[in-house]
This record gives structure tokens, C-alpha cells and sequence, in this order.
């Protein structure tokens, strides 16, 4: 029997777990370690149960079902993602890829085929940060990217700390975060982008993740009286910020295609009327798949910056906030990912993730890919995330071929 | 005998009016009818009382000291300015004014030379605004562009009654406003702009006063995460309004010289350094001498948000917070700043006003002009307020030539 997605379970658990975390106004939020998020663990660990997995939870709290096949000791496969969400969140991100994990595990289960490695799910603890820093901080754990002390030491947005938290809702494991080193790592997630929503496309075969480099920039004019000062007389820091915010947009992009540049953030000092601003403050956000571009796109807006700061007589400051490497994925496992679309007659790109996933913290020790499903309008963190139902099908069936391949599961065989 | 300004004097009570209305940390707030401008009028008058001056002071508090040469009943040549401030202010912005007229009566008198007409100096209520609106007020009530019920009934920053407040510190006066149409006003005061001591000249005759057109530009875009939203699929509302900070210091000029542009506000939303702004909202002050030019940079701004709308697919919402005409002053009047200040052997030139001030609301009732002094700088509305003594001196020396050249003193004949 060929294994089969339930899709109609994968929709009602999206909604099941979709429910819990909703205040009085219908607001989702089920952030890292509060009581909402112990209830989805709950919940979680209940239909885990129900597969008949072997339940582990980490130091860190990371939760996984493990589908053990036997006596082999060949490394699993990991198929994850996470189930805490920020503030005022949609159903989809993250809770997606660990019930589509959970559903292909069942669906290979119920089939009675037998994988030649362990196949396990997992959702990581804190993915968001929103209550607590960084963010994918149990993935990072697992990976050995972040202490177990200093995470469970971290103090929260609300004072809290994250260790006391995972003992008061009882998901403070005690097997060591990396228990085990997986074959493959796969992640299912919503794009949280326009990009397949835009091509009509269903398949997005995630290679890389975008570096990020963001900066705060200070520009230091001269206030001023709006009336009596002649053009020709001023130092005009919002003059610069927008020369800045112009130019900046085709600095990612100057080097190789691919990259994206954001001014997010700007503020004016005194920020009134009829006083030439004498300063601006604001962010540029940085990204490119390749280390080189996104170094070249640095370098861009600094030269920028010194233009600037002669032609007007200004004084410009520059501070790096954060700086993360692109990550690659597994050239391999995208082109299976790839191939199991058009299997499915389903269309599909290589695309390049523009968002931070636990996925590019487990590439630190096992191949790792991606797959993704459009985002309608590409909106996420928002009540408004929303993808179709068929879409969410087609991922999930993707999800498990993948999987079948590499488990070397034939179904002539079974 | 030549009258003569007395300098020391003059700077003297520069100095003492701006002790009046110092905080515990030394900040000077003098603001409209508070209890410190209470005591600054209190000063004033003493001095026209000591010059031997007729006080009168109308319904909205407007203080006035008139010599009255005699049985003549012409028209009067008014000297005015103001002498309240904004708080944490400087001490020569409106009180350089009052006090130099004080002083060209005082020198003249002490001279033993008669006018042909009377002289009368002047300190109109609320100029600054500070803590009622409009300002210019007690100057518009004078010439009949505001009702004296309207302006008596203003409620201020702090919930106080105007005409109440005038009533408590005492100068709620019994002559309507505008009692007399003076002959020509003159109105001495600093620069508050940088043109004067950057181009190392001593005395502006003011011959306009710029139009004023405030408005409130927003833009909406759409907000997407600035990492998975590559740069073609954008509605960015932060590049629109960079491209009209941009665009818009070109506005005020293009029709003719002489017109200034200044965005001084900015705000986006949701303001966060990795999501695409969803809005923005900003202020443009455009500036010019000439009404024709400032409605030309007007229809300039409004094409130019109408292109960006089209170009980016944002929704653009101009609305227009303030519109003053420009203010022509006499040109004879200016004529003779200007004869003045050259036979005095100092530098002259023609120059507009950038901010506003009681002379243009007089202007509405007879021929007026302004006279202006260097600020260090360009700097007013703050401690930094500075205008060396031989400048101040040198600007009330013309307003005294300038006020005999009026009234028909030949000192020839004296």
C-alpha cells in the first residue's frame, strides 16, 4: 500500500492547534514557554502519543516523536520546525511542517512499509524570540551553536527566566540537546513571502538562506528655522537619510541578484514642522544568499555614507547590529525536493529563504533543505497568514516522498 | 544735537528684560501672560514711564508708550516687536525691538528735536504662540484680522482663558484694539536665519515676508518582510516619501529663487527594521516671497505624489495644514533701511523674511517694514541666540535714522 497524507487530519490539527492561545478579542498568541504554549506541547504530545512514537524532550525542551523501525541504529531522519508563535500570530507558521511531519510518519506507519532509518519529529523550543533571545534558540542548542547554561540562564522580555519556565510547565527533559546527529534534516514551512504566490508556483525547493546584516545609521545635520534658511545654506539630515533609503535599495542587488535592502525604521530630531532635522537615526537591513554580495552590499552603503557625509558637511555614524552568514542547504536533498514536485505534476522553483528557520542552525550538523508553500500575499506573523488548503496538501505529499526516497523506501517492494 | 542711541543702555536692558522668566537651571520662558511675562511687562512699562511716555494698553493686552509731540493729530510712526518668548528661549528674538524703540524715542527726545509726528512704541500680545493660537496674535487683533471676543475666548496649552489670564496679571486694557492707524510701522529684529552673518552684511531691509504652505503627506504602502519580499514585489511606503524629501527641495525653487522646502517630520509605520514600511507620514514646509511661485511648488508636490502613487501602486493622502500668503512690505520704507544703513558706512541688502512676525499682520493697516541684525548662526527659539553688541547697535542706529527720515527731522535744523 502506498502511504497517503491524511489531509483532511493535517488541516483539522492546523486548526486544533490554530485554537489554542486565542485571548478574549480571538488574538492568537502562543509565545515560547507561557501557559498557551504548554497547552499546544499538550497537545503535541498527545497525538505523538497516539502514532505510537517514543516521546524525547531535551534539556532545552525541544520535543520529538520518534518512530524507532527496529533495531537499526542508522541515524534518523528529522523532519521539524516549532510550535510557539510571536504575539498576534497566524496558524500556520511553524505548526505546519511539525503536524505535516507527524502526518508522514502516520502515513508511512499505516502503510505498513518498513523505512531502513529511524524517522523523527521534532518542534524546536523558542523558534520566534519573541519573550526570550535569540530566536531558533532551541535548534541553535541542538546544533551546539548555544550553550545549554546561557539558554536556560536567558532572562526574558517579561523578566522570567527560560529554564525556571521550562520546569513550571513540566518541559525541562533531561536528554541532552543533540541526543542524536540526524541522516537528513527536512523543514515544511510556509514561504512567509510573495514569491510563489506571484509565479503561481507550489513548490518552493529552499537552497540557501539569506545572510543578514543590519546596521543603524546616525546622521548628524544642523537644526535649523525652516523659513530663513536658504537651500543652499543647510545640512539637511533627512536630506541624507533619504539619499540613503534611495540608494540602498539597489546596493543588495549591485553585485548578484538575489539580495533585498530595508530601511524599516527612521527618526527625525526634533522632528518638527518648520526646523530643518538636524538628525536622523534609521536601520538598513541587508540580505544576500551569497557571503561575497552581501559583503560588497556592506561595503556599498559605507562608501555611500562617506559620499554623504562630504557633500553635506554632515557627520555619519554606523553601527552593526547583526551579522549572520547565508547558509546553504543541501544541493542533494533540494534536487529530491525538486523532483518529487514534478513527480506530483506539481511546479516548482529553487528559492532562496529571506526568513530565519531552525533549519539553517541543524545545517550545522547534518544535510539539511527546506521546502515551502505559497503565503497568500505573503503575510506571516499576522492573523491574516493564510495558505490554501490544497497547497498545504501538496507540501505535505511532497514531504513524504521526499522522505520515502531517502529512507529507501520503495513502494514496488512494500 | 544729533540725537543719538544710547548703547550701553540699550544692551543693558537687553540683559535685564532676559533675567526676567529664568527657571532654577537658568532656562529663559517668558511665554504669553504666565507670571514672568506678567513681570517683564511690568519692566517695560517702568521704562516708558521713566522716557516719560502716555501708556496705553488695549483689550488684548497689546502695551504701548506714546510721545505725542505736541496738539498734532497725524498719524503716528509705531515702532513694535513683542516680548514674550517660547520657553527656553533666547533673549533678543522681539524684545531687541520694543527695547531699541524705546530707545530712538528716548534719543530723540534727549536731543530737543520735535517730530512732526508722534512716535509710538509697541509690544504686541502672544507673538510666539506659545501657549495660544494663533500666533502674532495681539498684532492681527490690531488690525482687524482676528475678533477680540475670538482671541479674548482662545483656551491655551494649559486649559487657561486668554482674557482671563489678561485680567489676573493686570493688562487687560480699555482701548479697542487698532485705536490708531499708525502713519508707518518698523519693526527691528534679529535675522533668526544664517543669510546676514554668512555673507558678513550688517542690515537687511526686509522687503517681504514668504508665503507659508504646511501639509501632511501619507502614504500607504504595504508592509512584507524585508528579507522574503524580493525588491520587485515591493509597495515600500519609505522609498516614496524618500523620493519626495528628495524631490521636494527642488519645489520651492523651481519657478523662482527665493523659496525653501523643508520636510522637518517623518514617521513610519510599523516602524521595525525588518518589515517593509506600510506607511509613512511626513511634512512638507515649502516657502516663497512669491504667491505665484509658492502655488507653482504646491501643484509641483501634489504631480510628483500623484507619479509615486502610480509608480509604486501606494495610496497617497495630501492634506494642506496651513497656508499664509506672502507679505510684501513697503518698498519706500525699504528704500530708506537701505539709504540709512549705507550713509551710516555699513553693509545693506534687500532680503525676505523667512518667519513670521508682527509686521505683517500692521502691514494689512499701513506701510510697514522690517529691519534686520545678523544671528550667530541662524539660531533662534534657544539659549544659542546670539547677536554681537556693535550688531545690535548699528540696527538700531538706522531704525533711528530711518524714524527721523519719517517724521521729518532735519538735524540741520534742529
Amino acid at each position: 500500500m502506498t502511504p497517503t497524507i491524511d489531509h483532511d487530519r493535517l488541516l483539522a490539527r492546523l486548526k486544533e492547534l490554530g485554537e489554542i492561545g486565542r485571548d478574549d478579542q480571538g488574538k492568537l498568541s502562543r509565545v515560547a514557554l507561557e501557559d498557551a504554549e504548554k497547552q499546544g506541547r499538550d497537545l503535541l504530545v498527545s497525538w505523538l502519543n497516539e502514532a505510537g512514537l517514543e516521546l524525547v524532550v531535551d534539556r532545552i525542551g525541544n520535543v520529538f516523536g520518534k518512530w524507532s523501525v527496529g533495531e537499526t541504529d542508522a541515524a534518523p531522519i528529522m523532519i521539524g520546525s516549532h510550535i510557539d508563535t510571536v504575539r498576534n500570530a497566524g496558524i500556520y507558521d511553524g505548526c505546519y511542517g511539525v503536524i505535516a511531519g507527524l502526518e508522514v510518519i502516520d502515513a508511512i506507519k499505516l502503510a505498513g512499509v518498513m523505512p531502513k532509518r529511524p524517522i523523527v519529529v521534532g518542534a524546536f523550543t523558542n523558534e520566534e524570540g519573541a519573550r526570550y533571545a535569540p530566536d531558533m534558540m532551541g535548534s541553535l542548542v541542538y546544533a551546539g551553536g548555544l550553550s545549554l547554561d546561557a539558554a536556560l540562564n536567558t532572562v526574558g522580555t517579561d523578566g522570567s527566566v527560560l529554564g525556571e519556565e521550562l520546569r513550571r510547565i513540566g518541559y525541562a527533559g533531561l536528554i541532552e540537546p543533540g541526543f542524536v546527529v540526524p541522516h537528513a534534516y527536512l523543514e515544511l514551512h510556509i514561504e512567509q513571502g510573495p514569491v510563489l504566490e506571484r509565479e503561481g508556483i507550489q513548490i518552493g525547493a529552499v537552497e540557501n538562506l539569506q545572510g543578514i546584516s543590519w546596521q543603524r545609521v546616525t546622521v548628524e545635520g544642523k537644526a535649523n528655522h525652516a523659513g530663513t534658511t536658504p537651500m543652499a545654506m543647510r545640512c539637511d539630515a533627512g536630506q541624507v537619510a533619504a539619499r540613503v533609503i534611495i540608494a540602498v535599495k539597489d546596493f543588495a542587488q549591485d553585485a548578484e541578484p538575489g539580495g533585498v535592502a530595508t530601511v524599516g525604521t527612521i527618526a527625525f530630531e526634533p522632528n518638527v514642522i518648520n526646523v530643518i532635522p538636524s538628525k536622523a537615526v534609521f536601520t538598513v537591513d541587508l540580505r544576500h544568499p551569497s557571503d561575497n554580495a552581501l559583503h560588497k552590499a556592506e561595503r556599498a552603503l559605507e562608501g555611500e555614507l562617506t559620499a554623504l557625509a562630504a557633500e553635506f558637511g554632515a557627520t555619519i555614524k554606523i553601527e552593526r547590529l547583526t551579522r549572520f552568514e547565508p547558509v546553504a542547504f543541501d544541493a542533494h536533498l533540494c534536487q529530491i525536493i525538486e523532483e518529487a514536485a514534478l513527480e506530483r505534476q506539481l511546479t516548482a522553483r529553487r528559492m532562496t529563504s529571506g526568513a530565519g528557520h531552525d533549519a539553517q542552525m541543524i545545517a550545522r550538523i547534518c544535510p539539511s533543505a527546506m521546502i515551502f508553500v505559497p503565503s497568500r500575499d505573503g503575510i506571516s506573523h499576522n492573523p491574516r497568514e493564510h495558505t490554501e488548503p490544497d497547497e498545504l496538501f501538496a507540501g505535505a505529499d511532497v514531504l513524504l516522498d521526499v522522505v520515502q526516497r531517502i529512507a529507501d523506501i520503495s513502494h514496488k517492494t512494500a
